[in-house]
């Protein structure tokens, strides 16, 4: 196929000394822990972002901090790159190594320290599943809010790196607003710990600079997370549309009313088809765009604002309303919008676009959308964060035609930039990894792109941490 | 008086050019916002951190980012420091000047640039009061969260440089949580913009890193913040305790229970007769601790989480209970508390706390601050936001008696020591300043104040931008 994206050309030196650099990593982690044969270095060539691939020098799955300190201070004395991997999720290839980089794997530090109820925090190591915090706490009443539809199988450490949101973020925040702490290893093997259980950190936040840079200030082995108790009761309700500007105008409403419900998810009739027949969730199918909005609280208070989000509906012309009845249909509702991107992966491939934009925009943006996917003639499926404006758009290709996804990434490009010229950002929750690091210079002015290398080389001085990966390759600083 | 705090020595090349330094910075601002003569400086030689002044060289008071961004480079040319200043409410010094600076005060950018309910924020000049964002978007039903007890003077700029909180910010979260975007001059005039109207940003997040970065990275010249639709009703109630513990042990008990009140404030004895003297808020007299909890929500929710509250308060032995009948009376309660330094300042001199502590450990910190200040013999009024752990002691002194002033600072650096050694932090809302400078190698390793030295490193190599703050001066980078 083709590659629209360029790779950092590797270090020949370091390919040459493979051997002597695995035979080096043999001392520093057990040998279940290094991955270095051909054919079991296969799994770590790509991530979620599927359309690129590359045979890492090795990979190292440590169990402590101090074997990811030994590894990292290793690779630092002899410049050898380093990408850090959480479950291999990244929708943007924020995991995707070079040839020339150890992997540092941290799906092996999978322990949960602490859950401390008193101060509604829970101490994991990075490898820990996102929703196995949930789990490990559900029974006592307590959940962690961040819900990327990946948190069966992403980790605590990917989710800081691409600072993940959800579908529930519209209410509790993202990674960001619900991280109290790191361990994190420097560059250099440096352990330094970020936060903690308290509020607020003297001098500069590093935390939240932390949070969300795509694993290139250090690699976070601990981290401790804030719990929320679960809330009296939940309800998701599904509001069809005649059009897709109708509910993104209602959508716009509903925020700029001060209103705030738990979730706002939007899908378009492509997606409504597509994740119906993969989940028999009831969605109506003979509507343009449906909301998923859940409330949650009492019964009384779900009812009240269940009754002024139907006021806003209503002056959108929505069609048909439907409250869900029962624990088990919420459920269905939710496995629907939650299996989107795999029910969209049964029908064809898909790049999966993460732009977001400013309410107002919405609707607007959704227009233009459809407009580019039809120029290039392509078809797209919405599935998205209304609530907090992140859009979601899948854009269906043959990955084994090499045309068709060179008109699936420019086409996506082109509504990235939609996105950023309405307002809004290239990237919601999937980070920019390496799929939109050329665009940076479309969302950033020169000043405010050298000030974040800066920010990085105060880290990262020589760029080994995940070199290739946020920043255009051409005038790096 | 004793000066416990050391200042960096003056430059006195830059001390011997001041005629010419103050001509060259009439070319840039108008004549009017240029202050220069001795008397006229006065004012600006401290903040709200009393025990110290210095006289600044000269006071700029630009009225727009060209402006501010012209003095900024030419000041960068020649090395010359430069602090900013909003309304000088700095509790920790951070607004206080040094003899060779030039302070770039921004309370002349008091202009409401945009409010967009659509998108629900408003963008203002960075010299806009807190309060004034509020009074703004009152009418429609909307408010901006962050509420610092000094939010009739202090500006949306020196929030942004401290991370302000406030009582409700238990619920809503401080300035960070609430800031969408900033126009910000670099260090050598460059002007860049981070975030904005659209969910997240695209790179790192140095929003977030900017904000709380007590004026050491740039200077905001203009934000967007967030707005929220104002509850349908709120309710103060009073809950009275036998012992600082118990209330201590009663707010980590709601909390932990995962129950989010919009505050939960505490006051002792000493501060309960300090505010109820001023404010006649009708606090009860005969407790030794007391909690103000509001709620808010539909009568309906209100009664709900009261319901919860009280039976947990109850566990704690909780004395009197007395919800507030009336809006009246809650302004009352809130004058009472939010008075409470001014009321302090009333009756004695005093250097205002800030430690956070997890909220474990609140019952076991109140009572060694106990300890403390009666081992130093000297009288101390505890105020504080209980539910984040925010603790505010007022140590009163006599600022004439130096023996005193010195053995109130003693006090207070040890009870600051003992919020950390609890697992909490120097700092929760009023910023590390130049009064705990010196304590930042209590609260961190060398490795993580070299990590945050470089990132300041990152923006302001050459220490020009409120040097004497946040770091200790020894050792630096």
């Amino acid at each position: 196929m083709t590659e629209a994206i360029a790779f950092l050309q590797p270090n020949a030196a370091i390919l040459a000394r493979r051997k002597e650099i695995v035979a080096d990593l043999a001392e520093l982690v057990p040998a279940e822990r290094l991955v270095h044969e051909p054919v079991e270095l296969v799994p770590f060539e790509t991530d979620g972002f599927l359309a690129y691939r590359r045979r890492p020098l090795a990979v190292v799955l440590p169990e402590t901090t101090a074997q990811v300190a030994s590894v990292m201070k290793y690779c630092h004395r002899y410049g050898i790159p380093i990408v850090p991997r959480g479950a291999g999720t990244s929708l943007s290839g924020g995991a995707i190594p070079q040839e020339d980089a150890v992997v540092l794997g941290l799906s092996a530090m999978t322990r949960i320290l602490e859950v401390d109820y008193a101060n509604r925090c829970a101490t994991v190591q990075a490898g820990v599943t996102n929703l196995s915090i949930s789990d490990a706490v559900s029974a006592d009443g307590f959940f962690y809010a961040p819900d990327p539809s990946s948190q069966l199988a992403c980790t605590i450490g990917g989710n800081i790196a691409m600072n993940s949101g959800g579908a529930h973020c519209l209410k509790y925040g993202v990674t960001t607003n619900n991280l109290l702490g790191v361990k994190m290893v420097l560059v250099d093997g440096t352990v330094i710990e970020l936060g903690g259980k308290a509020l607020d950190a003297a001098g500069y936040d590093l935390l939240g600079l932390v949070c969300g840079s795509e694993g290139q200030l250090g690699i976070v082995t601990e981290a401790t997370v804030r719990l929320l108790a679960k809330p009296e009761g939940a309800r998701p309700v599904l509001f069809g549309f005649d059009s897709a500007e109708a509910a993104g105008s209602c959508v716009a409403d509903v925020i700029g009313a001060g209103i705030v419900p738990v979730a706002i998810e939007f899908m378009d009739k492509p997606a409504i088809g597509i994740c119906e027949a993969f989940a028999k969730a009831g969605y109506p199918l003979d509507v343009e765009a449906l909301l998923i909005v859940e409330v949650e609280g009492s019964e009384a208070e779900m009812d009240a604002m269940l009754a002024d989000i139907c006021d806003i509906a209503r002056k959108h012309g929505v069609k048909t309303v439907r409250e869900c009845q029962s624990a088990t249909e919420a459920a269905l509702i939710w496995k629907g919008r939650k299996s989107a991107f795999g029910a969209t992966g049964r029908i064809a491939d898909y790049i999966c676009m993460d732009g977001t934009v400013p309410l107002s925009q919405l609707a607007d943006v959704l227009r233009k959308t459809s407009e580019i996917t039809d120029r290039y003639g392509l078809r797209v499926a919405n599935v998205f964060h209304a609530g907090d404006g992140n859009m979601h758009p899948l854009i269906l290709y043959n990955i084994n035609d090499p045309e068709d996804a060179a008109r699936a990434e420019a086409a996506g490009m082109e509504i990235l930039k939609l996105c950023v010229d309405a307002g809004g950002c290239l990237t919601g929750e999937h980070g920019v990894g390496i799929e939109k690091r050329d665009l940076m210079r479309h969302q950033y002015a020169e000043a405010d792109l050298a000030q974040q290398m800066a920010a990085r080389a105060a880290f990262d001085p020589t760029w080994i941490l995940n070199p290739s990966k946020v920043f255009p390759l051409e005038g790096r600083g």
